[in-house]
């Protein structure tokens, strides 16, 4: 069996989304759902379960926050180079609510060989904004895909 | 039985802050505790435990973000007026790790008739900050406190 | 000479706009040019002159940041409501430089009774992006408009 | 002449921010002067005169920007190695008024090779915070000090 990486910018993608997800135990925890990946690019899922509220009866921030981070993170380590977040930034325009479907949409503002910014829109399943975040990575060099 | 509310800023931020806390089941699933409040103050703390990691094994960004948010709310609830969050920032500086214990520190840099502002410090057992929070909030009016 | 409000959102915006860029030195200043406003929008324009750089031949980014923000100020005081910016953030993603003619446009996220938030996007006369603005305001009640 | 660079890193930085200041044709024309430079800190003064002045008689947002932004630069270059702002926050307290003599104090929040961050506090002759900023910025490699 070879190592050799997928020439296809997609089927990289694809392969470095695969792996991450099948290590990351957090968004597993939060249900979170991968549901496509391209270059720069990744749109996630979460349903909002009974853990999730705070004390007004909300989803808590973190949790709306983690569903875009995580939609970040596959968008950003999609070229196959790990990135992580050096920082980030969210509006929270509306409450997301106990049973509510929500999809994080991250997208790439600008990339540079060390940094890159994206940018996530979560919308709920009536398409109405729940929040706006915006972050920025920073590349550590390195494969995220690992061999088998 | 009266709904009398506390004179005393500290008792109705004790009072406040235990209610909220009861209500609040996102900060019982992290394991957040809440350590101390003060008006416009809160210290509360979290350990990274195993669902926590995302595929670099590292504490996910989201649950970060969820410990310096829960106190940046118990410190805005203080003063027994509802805030939510409007918007926030964090600063990722280094990893937290499975098994480290996080102190989140929050405190009002300031706070007029409607919003507040809040700086949230997050550090780890040997005292290194792992991020820096700040976020904006806004009062809609009532009561944190519900009668009994 | 009557003092009442047009009726129309657009004459209401235009006129808002108007009056606020007559009354704004700092805009002025910089040369800004107003080049539309609708309703939740505006478009402004600034070209980078000598005294704009800084120690590294770039344009300082507080002028960047200062057309963004005059972007927001013209797009929020649109409905005639006078706000002000709680808090901004701004992604710096290439530098400006001497001669660059920017155009920063603005445009509505959000807004509710007393909120609004703003994406302003900053490009130059390449059509390449500058930088990134978001920011956060708040409605203070009253009128943009002044009586004649 | 020798080029040789200070050994002392407090004649390093006041080194490197008089050659930068003498650069810095925006922080001039601002008229914002250098009080005092540490290595990661940096102390710089404003005063705000009639053409920073918006169409609500407040200073701009974008000046009381420039001026932080100005601060973090020399705190950023004060290790003599070049850094320019990835991106900065801005939280806006009280307005700034004519004739008010602003303070802004940044100092270094964390540092690695390759990124800084930085918390910039405004103040005002009274002592009373005008605005927070904190930033972000990226060393490009190479030196700010010029050879004579």
């Amino acid at each position: 069996m070879t190592d050799a990486l997928p020439d296809d910018p997609q089927l990289l993608a694809e392969t470095a989304a695969r792996q991450m997800h099948g290590r990351d135990r957090a968004s597993h925890h939060l249900g979170i759902a991968l549901e496509e990946v391209r270059p720069g690019y990744a749109r996630m899922t979460m349903e909002i379960v009974e853990w999730m509220l705070q004390g007004h009866d909300m989803c808590h921030g973190g949790m709306l926050f983690a569903l875009a981070d995580t939609a970040m993170a596959f968008a950003s380590n999609s070229h196959n180079v790990p990135h992580v977040a050096l920082n980030a930034n969210v509006d929270f325009l509306r409450p997301a609510l106990l049973g509510d479907r929500l999809v994080a949409e991250a997208s790439e503002g600008n990339r540079t060989r060390r940094t890159g910014m994206y940018d996530v829109s979560v919308t709920n399943q009536r398409g109405e904004r729940v929040c706006h975040f915006r972050g920025r990575t920073y590349g550590s060099g390195g494969s995220v895909i690992r061999p088998a």
